[in-house]
């Protein structure tokens, strides 16, 4: 893409041309060559003269030959996540969507979970997972199911393997679906057959954590203070230590988007950001919990969007 | 990560930090910043003066960063893509590995293609197809499957959407699988009724190309000579316009690896590598064709590893 105040500019190469023209509104251009020469072209003729880049996403070769292209003169400023910042709010259509994302990803979890039982392997359930998202109208996940038993719960992103679920183990999934575009992310926990007081005492106390978190959701809090909000509750029960990454993230047209809600982040809440709130304690040897919602800032303060009870699943 | 003659690091932030340990066997840093950071103290420590990064992987931001915390005298060199082309020849464990995986995708194919009938959407039938892959063993589709109805099928990348598959159209599936981390590729064609006499006769002519590819690979030969071979065929027809891609890739770890079977490409084959052969013919408002094998390159020519019919489907 190519942007300027007046017009802008899409670049593709003619496998994508007809689908290119037929969804997108602005000027397509089908490249037979490098798409980075097509756009040197344009930039060329139109002389414009200072060209703002998107640094986190350009490849260090797609700049140098962007650059080759250029006349002197014109000069590359790499630019931050403008694009991603200016969609951290979602309007009232984005907020429907992503409704509609959490919606079909919650119905896909209920529909698997009454039908797990130990025994079955971690792959076999994140496959259901998948094809039920996509039963309820989901294009695709919003990112690769996590699908974890036993201690393999200790691992916050757990890729799904060939081993099965045994009796008396713990079971993390962490899903979410792409619908129309958006995305939706949610974990619960599940035991099979009655948990041990250790873990039943490590899920109260990451619940905690994530009302905690929640609660402290609306317009003008700092990033940091949620994420400290949680982390806050996890110290009393001495597992801070064990919350390894940040308490959450924004997400719309891509599962993770800006605000991270992370020790340092200062960004502030504002209403229409559509965020996760996902405290975690993970234990080498032992297992893992994490409790993930997707939540709406709002006016007054914020709504979980995610309808999945949180009670503790046993079964 | 980093490597050395003499050793390898890996870096990884703590969300990975216990999985990497037990998977990998080189040394593994779990960096709690950036991981250009992480790996710029490292080159520090063993003073190493030339470091050569990935241009067509490191973004221009990682790039920065890492110059940033280069100490004076120490360069950067971009280079190409040595790995992949390291890659491009198969040892025969990895063999072993791409014929699972072409097994895998072609019985999930089976599988479902029998119970598609007029009325089925395209996003259905690739939720299936997706979940069926899984159930022969694989870990995910080796990229989004690509189901196309109707005159949608002249759109070379179409994604599945709500379309119906109706009574007297071409249905087009081109499909992946990712086992034991090896790819698969393949494209099947099939007609929801009797074809009429034009998409019969463009069929015969994508066949009639890919075989003629096919017969062309051998060691020593130009990928270019491939595709040349599959381009000469379709010109044959009046169809060589139509033929808006390469005739095809290698695929390994990765779906998409070097060479590319495209006009200008010089590299030999050799034995032990596995490309896909994949001529196309694309007609806007009518339809396309497209016919795709895995195959392998042997010491007299090549093995096509895929064992599905490539009669033209109908039902």
């Amino acid at each position: 893409m190519l942007l300027s105040v007046k017009e802008s500019h899409f670049f593709t190469d003619p496998r994508y041309g007809l689908e290119a023209s037929a969804e997108i509104n602005c000027q397509v251009h089908v490249a037979k060559g490098s798409l980075m020469a097509a756009a040197a072209a344009v930039i060329k003729r139109k002389r414009l003269k200072k060209i703002g880049f998107e640094t986190a996403w350009l490849k260090h070769e797609e700049f140098v030959k962007l650059k080759d292209e250029m006349p002197l003169g014109v000069s590359l400023i790499p630019v931050g996540p403008v694009i991603e910042q200016q969609r951290m709010v979602k309007s009232p259509d984005e907020i429907d969507r992503i409704r509609a994302s959490v919606r079909a990803n919650s119905e896909a979890y209920e529909r698997v979970l009454r039908r797990i039982r130990p025994g079955v392997r971690e792959q076999d359930i994140a496959a259901e997972l998948d094809f039920q998202i996509r039963m309820q109208g989901a294009e695709k996940p919003a990112f690769e199911t996590i699908v974890a038993a036993g201690i393999r719960t200790a691992l916050p992103h757990a890729r799904p393997s060939a081993r099965r679920l045994e009796a008396n183990e713990l079971l993390l999934i962490d899903m979410g679906a792409t619908l129309d575009g958006y995305a939706s992310d949610m974990t619960r926990m599940a035991f099979a057959g009655s948990p041990p007081k250790r873990i039943r005492d490590m899920y109260k106390a990451v619940l905690e954590a994530q009302s905690a978190a929640i609660q402290a959701v609306r317009p003008g809090i700092a990033a940091s203070k949620v994420d400290a909000a949680a982390r806050g509750v996890l110290k009393r029960y001495k597992l801070d230590k064990t919350f390894v990454h940040s308490t959450g993230h924004g997400l719309g047209l891509e599962i993770h988007e800006p605000p991270r809600l992370g020790k340092k982040e200062k960004t502030k809440l504002e209403a229409g950001m559509a965020i996760t709130i996902e405290p975690g304690a993970y234990i080498e040897g032992v297992g893992g919990i994490r409790i993930e919602d997707t939540v709406l800032v709002t006016d007054s303060g914020c709504e979980i969007l995610t309808p999945t009870s949180k009670e503790f699943i046993t079964f």
